[in-house]
């Protein structure tokens, strides 16, 4: 089955906001077994609309659109869908009384222009929308199948629900995906170390994808047990570079691995400035495993709040091995955590202390003190550096964890 | 002029990436006077990319490609234009050498594939790439222009510079923007302000684009001394709303205060986790103005590391007023810094000691003590929770300081 992707508002031409739908319909669609071949951004015009999905419909046996289904009058995706079906709007009684329950429901007065969200082309079929006033349309044109969900993401994902499923049992070809995460190694080593373990039979696809720090080995294809072997083969070829799988997060397993251990952590950062412990607190409940943090951006602070000796600032410098093992042992202690994590180094876009951009010296303490300092030059701007800097501090962490 | 903007390579139908050239494209085109009407994302196969490249030459005046030059066999780009203009590829000798020169600078074998790289349709330009080995493309086709550029989006802007230059030239409609940023403050709320305050002439557009805490009033048109009175207005019905103009950013706008009253700021954050201080930090040069923070994110830690009176938290609680109070004043000591600013809250999904989530207390000191604590509750999840936060600490203290 061929899917067609269209986006619906001015705002995405215009670049105001990115299309984050098309990505996320992308990766939803290809898992039911739906290929999509076409995608594309619309503005909001009946003439252009129309244009966009006949040509989704050249190409696709399925079209979804995003968007437009507002009740203002520049939302138009019901009308498009109308001409395009050669199916004329009528307002659904039932609809509409479901739309003035909600209002009621808020104890607001509803807009008469809401009414426009109760209009469903002859013949379609609404789809309801959990999570706000405009619902979605299923229409039948000819054996093609167009659906319509709203634009804003969650409401998108809430009507996607039963549409990706009808689309699964349609397409007959679920497709399935496992992926291998791996830390701070190179997409051209992982994929070397890859392949010359695992053999990729027919219908499985490999693909590797880099970024932030991190290279993702994922395998897609229709029987899920071919595709946990292969899972199982590429992790033990890559060894402890390995961190996790499918929807692991690098921060979710270190929350784990502290609380199998009954641990907790704590941080001092420099020149990430409070990313790892924003990164460490993203998930809920990370109260259990994160004590907190200190940020000694100017130097001095690495011996007030971090209890760093004056002679190691003195005789390394602010961005030293040394001086990252010195705040990961005093951040440790004076937090009251079971281990200590340090970041250092140089953020950019100027050199420091005649370090390079891009150099980074991490450290992880524990009970018994310093057990890992990792130095090295991150590539990048100086949002890449401290960003990729945050991945390495965790990634120490989690291979020390999961050795001890 | 009428614009169309082609994203290649098949990782955007999978939704691997998202589509940031296509957004970032539409707002540079619009900026040159190129009104983009057509947007789509296509794969990595020939005959596709010629269908859809001939379809959004139906539309526009102008296309704009991005992705696809690279040297393996699945970057098409060059050759879809090719066919699609009628004009084969043929070798350039200037840009082979160019290329075995970039080698070269690297110590690198040269791979024979890049060669491939070198290949330009007949009667076509190539753009000159500083910052990777794929040259763009600038090709005629009738009276119509193909810009084919690079994908990496740092190579795009690179190579893209002369081409918005030309089309600025060509639309000869070059469109301005003015920009107005207010804080903490509804959508709504502000379009009632500004519309009372100004009327928007023929030919100026006005739009309010809201996200993250922040609500920027846009005018756009073609004479930047009327849009410039515009914004002026605007800002003047806001009042002390606005924090900013055009390119600014809250945390710059922070920093230059500061710096202005050669003053250094320390923050002690709860909820964030350290995005407080990753967002005074963002910026080079922070360290002029940024001394360092604390993330007290353990209760207990409130006491050891920012001084909070164990009896206000025994009193008032972890997320209360006073406890804001008492962090923004503790870390400004502690740290030696002139003001300190100190976020308390429930980040969710669980509220914590009764407190629902989103409620959020910040509060900034000064050398005088403590001089302003704004409460309330936020909307959304955890993640948006945690942004907002930023935003209204960083508001904060840019109120405060403004008023200084």
């Amino acid at each position: 089955m061929r899917g067609a992707v269209l986006a619906v508002g001015d705002e995405l031409l215009l670049g105001d906001i990115v299309n984050t739908n098309a990505a996320w319909l992308g990766e939803q669609l290809a898992a039911v077994g739906v290929q999509v071949v076409h995608s594309a951004a619309v503005g909001d015009d009946v003439p252009r609309l129309v244009t966009a999905l006949r040509r989704a419909l050249e190409d696709a046996d399925v079209v979804v659109l995003s968007g437009g289904l507002g009740p203002t009058v520049d939302d138009l995706t019901r009308d498009a869908v109308a001409l395009v079906a050669d199916a004329p709007l009528q307002r659904s009684a039932a609809l509409e009384e479901h739309l003035r329950g909600l209002f009621a429901a808020y104890g607001l007065p509803m807009p008469e222009a809401n009414l426009r969200q109760a209009d469903v082309p002859r013949g379609a079929r609404a789809l309801d929308n959990p999570a706000g006033t405009a619902p979605g349309l299923r229409v039948e044109v000819g054996d093609q199948l167009v659906f319509a969900l709203p634009g804003p993401p969650h409401e998108l994902r809430a009507v996607a629900a039963p549409v990706l499923a009808e689309l699964a049992e349609l397409s007959g070809a679920r497709l399935f995906t496992r992926t291998v995460h791996c830390g701070m190694t190179g997409e051209s080593q992982v994929a070397e170390l890859v392949e010359a373990a695992v053999s990729v039979p027919e219908g499985v696809a490999l693909a590797y994808l880099a970024g932030g720090g991190v290279v993702r080995v994922r395998f897609t294809g229709e029987q899920d047990a071919v595709l946990r072997r292969l899972a199982d083969a590429a992790a033990a070829a890559l060894g402890d570079a390995v961190w996790g799988r499918d929807a692991d997060t690098l921060a979710g397993v270190v929350h784990g691995l502290l609380g199998r251990a009954g641990a907790t952590v704590a941080v001092a950062e420099s020149l990430t400035g409070g990313l790892l412990g924003a990164a460490l607190t993203e998930l809920p409940g990370s109260s259990a495993g994160f004590r907190g943090g200190v940020v000694a951006y100017a130097t001095e602070l690495k011996e007030s709040l971090a209890g760093v000796p004056a002679t190691v600032l003195a005789e390394h410098g602010a961005v030293s091995p040394e001086t990252a093992a010195a705040l990961a042992c005093g951040v440790r202690e004076r937090l009251g955590a079971t281990y200590g994590v340090a970041l250092t180094g140089v953020a950019g876009p100027d050199e420091q202390e005649g370090r390079p951009v891009g150099t980074v010296h991490a450290a992880v303490a524990g009970p018994d003190g310093l057990l890992e300092v990792r130095s090295g030059r991150l590539p990048g701007d100086r949002e890449r550096v401290r960003l990729l800097a945050v991945a390495r501090g965790l990634d120490l962490l989690r291979r020390v964890l999961q050795a001890e």
